[in-house]
């Protein structure tokens, strides 16, 4: 089961609100990232962050150890620089074994929360 | 119409809340697996899930027999062993013949239910 | 721009709600299929709806004109056979020309209406 | 990193409704594009909407700018021709180099809005 995935993903664009609704940090609005490695090697992974209107920052480095899988959010991600909120932004992550990428994205600015994910783009 | 889909599918990963509001068991918090087997002969589906901090359980085996779709809740998978509420994990899916595989989630944490689905990640 | 899409396409599954809440026919519960036909020819469409107990339903004929979008609701496919209501199924759609084909599904049984869509599986 | 993406993209179809319910401009009833190029050179984008009921109208241009992300709201598409809200609508997004492109839906016509994204069709 070694070759399920890809090594680089695509994440177009989102923006996580300021605003809440509902105990933290479950309901805190958050993106997360959701990465599958089913491989039997560990996956050192780096997300670059790209912008509207500067410079793309990164790579955030983490690593999703092998039969694992591991769910990150955006609102954690804080070395090369914690990533601002009410911004837009996309993803490009690459991992060093093939890895299967999710995204999902849970709005609680009203009182009833929003949840959609969606698979990367796969490259 | 028999090679519509894939023998291997990956779902990235969910997190089955354990909070619900309404009646169940429509509005019960849960994950759903869908799969539609559009050949002519019976599929033999094995699932296997991963979590973030320990090995793989599996395989949970299942039949989805020909010209069917089936609906499986990952709250119903009990053998080999019954999958934790509010854990992050991530599944592979494995069929004898080509299937189309969709995942969706019921978030009924709040008030407002929240509904998403994708489809799987094709291999 | 002849090339744009597939000729088959499969939804893996959902299931119609009876209950919903807010006024009609915006806010009926109900699942859709969209189609968009970016060629220069009208596109003959064929539909097969699967069950999880029965044999599959169809074809459902339907025209989609050439440089058109179209949007059919489930719960209007009437001939061969009206589809029923809360049961699970999913579709196949077979179409004379590539066409690109997403499904949505917008649920109303609680106050707050819950939508999601999702690209169909392009075979 | 100069390949990832495609330059053809479909979005099969939404309609904007004209109902909102929250401030504006966050909680407006909107669709939006989102735009990753992460390649090193702009990219010269065209948006070609298609209707169930005439001819598609387009392109609309728009510039992407090298290693940036771009969300365009729909509604805000004037030039040629500004969008209609409640009227059914594909598109077709065609650029000079690689990108990716994912489709957002905002609906607000309760008081719970309900967010949906999707990756678009790549060709």
């Amino acid at each position: 089961m070694s070759e399920i995935g890809k090594k680089i993903w695509a994440i177009p664009g989102s923006n996580i609100p300021l605003e809440q609704t509902g105990p933290e940090p479950d309901f805190t609005s958050h993106d997360s990232l959701w990465m599958l490695n089913a491989t039997d090697e560990d996956a050192q992974v780096e997300i670059t962050i790209y912008y509207a209107d500067r410079e793309p920052v990164g790579p955030y480095p983490l690593e999703v150890e092998a039969r694992r899988v591991r769910q990150v959010r955006f609102n954690d991600l804080i070395d090369p620089q914690a990533m601002p909120l009410e911004t837009d932004y996309g993803a490009v992550i690459k991992a060093s074994v093939p890895i299967v990428v999710q995204f999902s994205t849970m709005d609680t600015r009203q009182a009833a929360n929003s949840r959609s994910i969606v698979i990367g783009y796969g490259v």
